[in-house]
């Protein structure tokens, strides 16, 4: 079966080494050729592999792997002819390696193979396309957009009217971004939907009056929003998703939010209109966030907490209303041992 | 940085007076020209803004506002320099001049600037399109479907065969409808993908058999779907949204279900199959509805809340599973104060 | 208004008898013919309809359905005049006769009404496609891809460079196919997203880093995959759907998953990075695995649960974090008794 990112470079075990100050252990072959990364059970003599967590122990005694970077303590575990790299950071070491192997997986690259603008492209006369942009099939710009050099339009992509999306961007097939300015260096995974109107209406005897939405979506630069993620523009005030902020597919983002700094954003979270999260903040899957809510920086929210209410700067929650993690874990351990009445019950659900 | 909203029209105080029957505080200058809207703390000479929340007192106290709406009770609390109108409802007449003042923000438009048949469109030979519909770049319109006049087809939209879609709609990009039939001053978001087949399935030893999905969707006028919402097609019945109803980005409406007149529904909430939701039911986001499950008239759905039976019209209720609102809420109070053993908890979960 | 599967084919009660092993009463007409399915309560005619419910039994009483398939104890309760037709599976006989009559609701169809290569669809020069592949307007098929005999690629769809698709597949509209190989009589829907970069970062002191994410996505054959759903491809393993699955609209699959056999995932569920579901699991709606969890083979999980640890083989759940469905309402029950401190609540939530 095809490899999608086959093997097309290799590193010498001494170049691994001066990337990434492991140390090998005696008699390691330096001039030994790697070319490719796999875990430990499915590593073969070409590939590099890693271990920092001890469940994994088995599978470094019997591994195939034609290097292997791991903690200290687990130096001596590895059998004698493994090629050893010790590090105090196995995994760090190790995406530095998958990351020197493998540029071309850093950034999605053309669906057709091709560079510069496909015929089929629909792109209108008024937009202004740098040199070196590539344009897949089938994709369209409107009027007055302006997309920065380096960057690629996937097939049936679409760029609506006066778009600014700068260099080094990708934007994904069947993407459709509106009303939005876009940094550099940001990846729009497939089927993202930027900036179409906020959900806002007004009660009326005559139907639900959509409120105008008149303001636009921000996107900083080194943002990475994933598949059939929604991003809503403002009503009065910008959408904005910060500098170096990655999301996950799936998710939502209503209109007015202000995203801070390098978050991360698991899949089918939503975060509603006006709330504002602060920078380095976490979020588990499919956390909901009511409107006007305020996240400090550094929060962590557990997957599937649910806050109607402020989170302080470093505070970590759980929960749907969401607790400080603590409290809300005694709470449902104090419910499980009521409900038991005191005898413990059993894990499978089936056997009691 | 571009605005992609420009003031392009501008109404006098004097007619934002007469459009919302605010009342000028004494002194206003009535012929002072707003061609904007913004909020308290960004507004500038020629913006209008409101004010409903003593929360934001201080930001009145510096606005720049070329004009603010407020309630009577801050009118005493304006700086005398603001020209001040007073009404009951601020939030309701900024949005009335908010409308006035951004017509082309009330519909999605074209994203290549255009009207009429975009060449590269593929409009099937069968397919009857009246006069004065817009057909952008790349959109697909299959065999025997009908399109009204005034309505908007964009890019790269792919309307099935026989699909009928009524006067004054807009469909966004890329978004897919098959199966289905659709009103007057429909508006579909980018990525919304209508009539596809139900998810029902007859176990059996030679794996899940499909259950035939016969039925249709219907759309009523005035409905809004956000981006990336799926509603399949019913197995027996068709799938109905009612007239004048608004769902956010996300939303999974599944097959044979019957959503009411005028409801709101926000983002990630997912409605089983053959579920019947009255008329003007909120629900917030994420929430869950599970099969066959009937909700009042009028009923509130908290965010997050998850439902496997039926919710009386006008009931309030939250949690999962749901309870009335009251009844949820004294329970999560009474396991927090059992949690802590009588002392109060923290609420940043670090510092305990 | 129109039918979108318009009856085409009949069959006659005789026939009908013979495919559902079903026994007729006394006096049924065994020579008239049945062009379509209905519900009790709209079947007329020419209509078969079933009952199973004793929920429906008034229905039953005035239904002007041509024939009914209901079990043994309802076969009193039917009118004289009703054709009745006795089965100990009322639902598994009907939908065998909705198979045969509507076989083309088992796939979906061209979208153009066309067979063969739409003149406007972009294929790629060194994309293998097999005799006897229909190809709606405007899909782009890169290069080195290949597409089996049988398949529908639907307008606007996107495969990408080598991705192999098997025989008899359906690929909605806009969907995007990266990185991945498909089996035979994969049905995969409008807007789903498969092969993109799973959700993998490394914090350092420059942002976050993408780890490269150089594996595919396996879809083994007969699975069934969602409007709008994502599936990630993976970082060092592939991620699997196992033979026969079905995944509802907008559910999140995150790389390195593998999920077995002929399980069910309804609508929203999302399944974090390296979790592996068995084989003949079933999960509600809007249910979330966190990452490296395990679902033994046959377990039931609740809507909305979540799940930070392991599921044993048959483990029925519930609840976030998930419990043992029975542990689980013993507690809940247990909380709605202290909070209404021994008397009961009303169920309105209003009228407290």
């Amino acid at each position: 079966m095809p490899d999608f990112f086959p093997t097309s470079h290799e590193l010498t075990i001494r170049e691994i080494v001066a990337l990434t100050r492991a140390v090998p252990r005696l008699g390691v072959p330096l001039d030994r050729r790697i070319g490719n990364i796999a875990p430990l059970d499915t590593a073969r003599a070409g590939d590099i592999t890693y271990l920092d967590n001890a469940k994994y122990l088995d599978a470094l005694a019997v591994t195939r792997a034609g290097a292997c970077l791991v903690v200290p303590r687990f130096e001596g575990a590895a059998p004698n002819n493994l090629a050893v790299l010790v590090t105090a950071e196995p995994h760090r070491a190790f995406v530095a390696v998958a990351r020197a192997l493998f540029p071309s997986a850093l950034r999605p690259s053309s669906l057709f193979g091709g560079t510069g603008r496909a015929r089929s492209a629909q792109v209108h006369a008024s937009a202004h396309v740098e040199a070196g942009v590539t344009i897949d099939p089938l994709a369209v710009i409107g009027p007055d957009a302006e997309i920065g050099a380096g960057t690629l339009i996937s097939a049936g992509a679409v760029i609506g009217p006066g778009v600014a999306i700068g260099r080094d961007c990708a934007i994904g097939a069947g993407a459709t971004i509106l009303h939005a300015l876009i940094g550099d260096r940001v990846v729009i995974h497939s089927g993202v939907r930027i900036g179409q109107d906020g959900f806002g209406y007004l009660p009326s005897p005559q139907g639900h009056q959509k409120i105008p939405q008149t303001r636009r979506v921000i996107i900083q630069d080194d943002v990475e929003i994933g598949a059939n993620a929604t991003i809503d523009r403002g009503s009065t005030r910008d959408t904005v998703i910060g500098e170096g902020t990655k999301i996950d597919n799936l998710v939502q983002i209503a209109h007015n939010v202000t995203v801070g700094r390098r978050c991360l954003i698991a899949a089918q979270t939503g975060i509603s209109g006006s709330s504002q999260v602060g920078d380095f903040v976490m979020m588990g899957g499919q956390v909901g966030l009511a409107d006007h809510v305020t996240i400090g920086d550094g929060a962590m929210l557990a997957a599937q907490s649910g806050f109607m209410s402020d989170v302080p700067p470093g505070g970590r929650f759980m929960g749907s209303p969401a607790q400080p993690a603590r409290e809300y874990m005694k709470g449902i351990a104090l419910l499980r041992r009521l409900a038991r009445g005191g005898k413990r019950g059993t894990r499978d659900g089936e056997g009691e």
